[in-house]
């Protein structure tokens, strides 16, 4: 910086140097379709389309374009709640689909959420609650048709270890439903300001791998907790890594044992568990697995309720709060340290949450082949947890094995959640009480039995077959969540994605391109052995943007290319390296950093007498190569439209030179 | 996740149909040059290769190939102190130069010196001793010929305000020096570290544009500084930020400045000032500003101590120790909380002091066309302070000023650093006496005209001109520094160099391409809007590896691409959309979530009965796309070496439908 003066002038003297020389080389030159300059376009607009791209990339407000007041107005109301738009040739051949499958997720989702509300650390009812009025919202405003709304396992998981870390539910119960109430409420308000923010790609920075490894992780985690109720444990670790939690289960292992319990959990697993294999033999018979949960649910109560099991042990259920959810909004902390404890935890829930409910919902739009607006999708989730944080509800979401069944069952549209809620409601006013003799080891079996499918083997050896790196990633975050806890797997997941990045950013690749026989092709000549270099000269393509995070690399890296093949023309007697081709196609952007990693590579080269050739600079390239200058001191006919165009413009001078 | 066996059932369907229709159109196609797959190898070569181009691109043991071991032994020498291998070979005219230059940047540094220990609130001597011993120690390790070495102005404030902000220099005066000297320590592990571990181009997530912004804000921060010694004031504030200084300047306008200072100062400045202008107009008179502070202070000193203007209240430098650097081996905290402290701060200013030493370490590489390694100067740069915080040195590095004195001087190796810690070691053993009498305004004028040099105008218009989003980050740093501290322009900088890392890898630029008249290249079409679009043929071109940060937008835009195209061709009765070729040329690499989307995307097409083809895949993707069987999803006929291939396979069956 200090010195810019005396660079200047070098540059000044270069300009002279190359202007003449490519003077000279004009003559020889056959006409070339020029390298295109794009229009130049005055600074606000840049900006605009920049910001545009960047958030608006769907361009949300192009059916508002050109439409009267009031049909904006119905069109903003349709945005926000879809359902006026697919409402309204809402057909009765729908609802059958809708209906059957909406009972189906119902008669799946009660005993779920029994057992999840358990994993959070909560009352079996809220777990009801959770699926009553959250699926109501999201039907209105959501935007996905197989979505099925409710508490899932993974978050369950994550917000009870997180809340538990802050409050201990056994002592302070109220305070730690509070605390419950205040996370969902910040995890809904995270949802939404993301959506409304349009910054739904932040998510993205949780790689697949990550989440397949953080999910078998948290599946393994869940089922082994689900030991206690499943043995019948008494006293059982509150902590969730698998050394403390086997370390309780064998020490119970002599006297902490109920061999009745353990007779009932494993024989209706064992049931569950070939249910849901006819299920997966069998599309047909999806059905199978859908209902077993609640058959072994009413098997197992009525046997308990016959045999008065629980007077030896067997625990059961005993109470569930009947009626449905009373209101929360006085519940929920907006003040003192627990309003930032709420907060954190609630930002963590929340977004995790999100990325369950965001990649279901792209799997099956894409399945059906439908566009899901994500910031949309998230404004709808956000709103169902704030209204859900005012009803008693924790942190809803979409789930994995209830959608899978809600779309095999052939559910048509959002409806179905519809359904499911009534039903969930109509169990909250009537059924509850016979939920007292529900063995707590049936609750165990349900929820391990729902918890395998989350391991997905075949995920995990595509991305060992893919990508290694990626697979360093998901076994990071799964045995992170195994053996230390949930919050580490994920710091670990996120964190490894992250650096994956910034090895993309800062090590971009460079290839050698020779030319393939027959054609005027230029390809890597790793990847195509019989292309052939072009004696004199060394064409190499930068296969990323030009930025300061790997702009000196990137000049390196290409200044050793030359070298070897330097080293290699010396030790071969061939014609050494005359004219240095850079292929730019790939290169998308470059920035200052760039332009001056290109100006001192130009500079190497001269000394080297060795002249820098570009192929097919991009739009934005080209115009910054002017801004700066650098095509000039370079010379502009030294900036060709192709590979082919640049070598043909740099042979007959070696021709020349050689005879 | 869950569903994953549905997606193979689909998946298997699906290769059933493709193949079938792949065959159907196997006969209809000309012979073509076919995509290469590179020879697969193993998964530790892949590995091992994988490290290498990431952190030894350079290939730092080549020359230790097949060499006995005693060569080796000497090679390692060498590598570790290059001065063993230039040293051999060096001449009595290269002495010449580096005799001259050595004593030019001397005459400059020891005023500076003087100065910029008063930045960092520590005795002036500790200036000096930083140019005695650092140098030295750099002569032997460093590989840059044209650095030179000692405290230079930026760091000297960072180190002062980070010091300060943790304890008070002028009451703990002892502690405060023990500080420093702790980060020093630290700031040189910190560099060492780096360079061994070889994550160099970890400096590089600062951006030039960054860089300059902070540089000159540093510098306009400094200049404000000197106002206190300038105008003779008194009280001044700690703060750094331009409003407290220029409230205390104000403040102490009516009582408080001393005239006689003034008049020195400003007399002095002008005269620097004038002498810096020759220097820029004829290069060949450099040595010119470069003597000029040593006789300002010389002819000021000579003035005070005739007329006694000090006891007119004009600030003196009073005393400078005599003697050479004491150990302070001893004064380094190993324990406490001031170990936390001393090594925080010296991992930052550890960082800032080697960006600089490597900008202007590869400034000058480059104009002299020599080859400097990164990580082998940090080492050197990191040993050096090191050393350096045990002989009483503050943190030494590469000025900018000096460096592009000591070139222009004609300097030939980094002997020239030792001659200047030679007249550095006379002037402590013997001169510093005769400082009593030099006025402090001096010191200001002298540090004031060489941080002017600090403020690149040319630059910051220059990036304006080049990239928007630069010269915001160039901005946020500069008045982060003015109106806050250097810290927080700091870190403005690095936030909105990250922030532009993420864009870059979450927004791709994609591309539609049309095929450019009297020639088979496609292009981009709003670069060339002569490029004619295929009828029927959409053809987009990702210009990015495909990863999990992208791969969702990615599908998004191509699809909407899709969309926009196909409204346009129902508008203007063309025949409708029937082939999406995917150019691919950019695309370096996919992972997982890559894959899962373009799995979806063809999931999506098939729906709009679209046909996706590709067009030249790179060596790491074809590789994938065969691992993850998405290659025979697709047909492996539908994969072609170029976009002209592809369309010519593309365009004969649109006719037949046609005709």
């Amino acid at each position: 910086m200090g010195h810019s003066t005396d660079e200047e002038l070098e540059t000044k003297e270069m300009d002279v140097r190359s202007l003449s020389s490519s003077h000279r080389q004009a003559q020889s030159l056959p006409y070339m379709h020029k390298v295109g300059v794009p229009p130049k376009q005055n600074l606000f607009k840049e900006f605009t389309s920049t910001v545009k791209e960047t958030f608006f990339a769907d361009d949300p407000l192009r059916p508002f374009k050109d439409q009267t007041r009031s049909r904006k107005f119905v069109l903003g109301m349709q945005t926000i709640f879809p359902i006026l738009e697919w409402g309204r040739n809402y057909s009765l051949t729908k609802f059958r689909g809708d209906l059957i499958s909406g009972l189906t997720i119902a008669s799946l989702c009660i005993p779920q959420d029994i057992g999840y509300a358990k994993l959070a650390n909560l009352a079996p009812q809220y777990g009801l609650y959770s699926s009553f009025v959250p699926p109501l919202i999201y039907a209105f405003m959501g935007s996905s048709r197989d979505i099925a709304i409710g508490p899932v396992a993974v978050v369950s998981l994550l917000l009870g270890t997180l809340l538990q870390s802050e409050i201990d539910p056994s002592t302070h119960a109220s305070e730690y439903l509070h605390l419950a109430f205040t996370a969902t409420f910040f995890a809904g308000i995270t949802q939404a300001t993301l959506g409304i923010l349009r910054l739904g790609f932040l998510i993205d920075f949780l790689s697949h791998a990550a989440i397949v490894g953080f999910m078998g992780g948290a599946a393994i985690t869940i089922a082994l907790q689900q030991l206690k109720g499943f043995l019948g444990i008494k006293k059982f670790t509150k902590k969730t890594d698998i050394i403390s939690v086997m370390h309780s289960v064998w020490g119970s292992a002599h006297h902490g044992w109920n061999w009745r319990t353990i007779i009932i959990g494993a024989s209706f697993l064992t049931f569950l568990l070939v249910a849901k294999y006819i299920g997966k033999k069998n599309k047909k018979l999806f059905w199978v697995p859908a209902i077993a949960p609640l058959i072994s649910v009413i098997l197992s109560t009525l046997f308990v309720y016959v045999t008065h099991a629980e007077k030896d042990g067997v625990e059961i259920v005993r109470h569930i709060e009947k009626g449905i959810n009373p209101s929360s909004v006085n519940k929920i902390y907006f003040s003192g340290e627990n309003l930032a404890k709420g907060f954190r935890i609630g930002v963590v829930a929340g977004m995790i949450a999100l990325t369950e409910a965001v990649a279901i919902g792209r799997t099956f739009a894409s399945m059906k082949d439908y566009q899901l607006d994500g910031n949309k999708e998230m404004v709808a989730l956000g709103a169902m947890n704030v209204v859900g944080s005012m009803t008693s509800c924790y942190v809803a979401t979409g789930s994995f094995s209830r959608s899978a069944v809600n779309y095999m069952a052939g559910c048509q549209t959002a409806v179905s959640n519809i359904i499911m809620s009534c039903v969930v409601f109509l169990t909250l006013e009537f059924i509850t009480p016979l939920f007292k003799y529900t063995p707590n080891a049936i609750l165990s079996a349900i929820i391990i039995s729902a918890v395998i499918n989350l391991i997905d083997f075949q995920a995990a050896i595509l991305i060992w077959k893919i990508d290694k790196f990626d697979f360093i990633a998901c076994m990071g975050a799964f045995f992170g969540v195994i053996f230390a806890s949930v919050e580490i797997g994920l710091l670990i997941a996120v964190s490894i994605s992250f650096a994956k990045i910034l090895l993309q950013v800062t090590r971009p690749r460079t290839a050698i391109l020779g030319k393939i026989p027959r054609t005027s092709v230029y390809r890597n000549i790793q990847q195509y052995p019989e292309a052939s270099k072009v004696p004199g000269v060394l064409i190499v393509r930068i296969d990323s943007a030009i930025y300061f995070s790997n702009s000196n690399y990137i000049k390196e890296r290409i200044l050793r290319w030359l070298t070897d093949e330097e080293e290699e023309t010396r030790a071969s007697y061939m014609s050494n390296i005359q004219f240095l081709i850079l292929e730019m196609s790939p290169v998308t952007d470059i920035d200052t950093s760039g332009i001056h990693a290109l100006e001192e590579l130009y500079r190497s080269l001269q000394k080297r007498d060795v002249q820098l050739v570009l192929a097919n600079p991009g739009p934005v390239v080209i115009d910054k190569l002017h801004a700066s200058n650098f095509a000039n001191l370079i010379g502009e006919d030294r900036i060709f439209l192709t590979v082919a165009d640049a070598v043909q413009a740099c042979c007959p001078k070696l021709v020349e030179e050689e005879a």
